[in-house]
């Protein structure tokens, strides 16, 4: 498999293109941002450990039959990924009130929320993701009802099974974002990745957050508490 | 009809109880507020005018076969209405682009919406009135699924009426936001107003506006506006 061009990068991976026009690397770098990019720092093996990360995830929902982007690790910091043409809105679940929801709606952090919620937003830095409804990505174009019912569905999906993973690890699966593609034959697939820089993770006793929250809050060990987290659901990273 | 406590206190209306456990009265002031009650100005007539807008709307809509609080005008700033314990989620129908819109999602002003968006917002001033949806609505205890599908609908009833009403009389419905309750028999019922303080209506040929857009941009004939509008659909408030 050959990289070729530089397709897109963004605040944490890059996209290549490679020989095979059918599939595209997915390159994580140790950048690490937060406040729309206003904060970007270097977290020594980031790159690696999401990537690893990614793959452990995103096979474990391929077996539960979530079509994901997902073909093979190539390297330490590189996923070869099925092409995808990503639909430009977030997926969002909230198991438990924290970060933008609290602020935006005074909840207290840490409220349960149930039934657990659905939210989506525009993928757009400029305009800091606003969060849009099914209505809006219809009439402007972002999405079709039906590309956004099937999103829905795979999300909640999702949240099943990785409930129950971190559940039994001894983690909350607080919220999570996901991104969805079209592939070749215009099957909604998961895209993007699942890692815990994009999701929030509390230990369920102390409540401590292991997730990117860490690096937000400045409370430090943000790469280590990543390998915890990746070891309580029987990934080694170390 | 004996009025007695004042119940609420809006930024332009005030809710009454009345001797009638199952009657309020809404009493429509001369006060004009914008983002957010920053701005608050006395304007001539304007809750007369509001007032039996109001009351001329309200009986087109109920004669379509909706469901509205209204029962009868009281005086030139007061209409006697069904007792209503309000839901606290705004509905939003667009059928052209502006305003929020066009600020939250880069959408050029005019952009015309197909079909017509429908958005929810928390009424909540401290909070800026955040957009929700029918998921965070549900789990946090602002409206039933089922209450939010029969706001929806008749939000939607609504526009097919009132588009109609005002693109007959020359003039284009942009937006507009409607608030629902619930009457002592559990049914959802259309309550608070509409005016030209709460929706955007354009003139069809100059586009020139003529709602509350004209005080929030400091345009002036605020009022004077709102009664051509009443005019050309066959209100007489001069």
């Amino acid at each position: 498999m050959e990289k070729r061009a530089e397709l897109y990068r963004g605040k944490a991976k890059s996209v290549f293109t490679t020989d095979d026009e059918n599939r595209f690397i997915l390159h994580f770098r140790n950048d690490t941002s937060a406040f729309d990019g206003e904060i970007i720092e270097q977290l020594d093996r980031k790159g690696e450990v999401n990537n690893k990360f990614n793959h452990f995830i995103m096979t474990k929902l391929e077996e539960a039959g979530i079509p994901t982007q997902m073909d093979s690790l190539l390297s330490d910091t590189e996923a070869l990924v099925k092409k995808l043409d990503m639909i430009p809105v977030e997926c969002v679940v909230r198991n438990v009130a924290a970060g933008s929801l609290c602020r935006r709606l005074g909840v207290e952090e840490g409220t349960e929320l149930t039934p657990s919620t659905f939210e989506l937003f525009l993928k757009n830095d400029e305009l800091h993701d606003p969060m849009v409804n099914e209505s809006l990505c219809e009439s402007l174009g972002f999405a079709s009802q039906e590309q956004l019912a099937e999103m829905k569905k795979r999300t909640y999906e999702v949240n099943t099974v990785l409930k129950k993973l971190f559940d039994d690890a001894g983690m909350i699966l607080v919220d999570y974002k996901l991104e969805f593609g079209v592939d070749v034959d215009g099957n909604i697939v998961l895209g993007d990745e699942f890692s815990p820089d994009g999701c929030r993770l509390w230990d369920k006793d102390t409540r401590e957050k292991m997730d990117k929250d860490r690096f937000r809050q400045g409370l430090g060990g943000v790469v280590e508490s990543y390998i915890e987290v990746a070891r309580r659901i029987g990934l080694d990273l170390s």
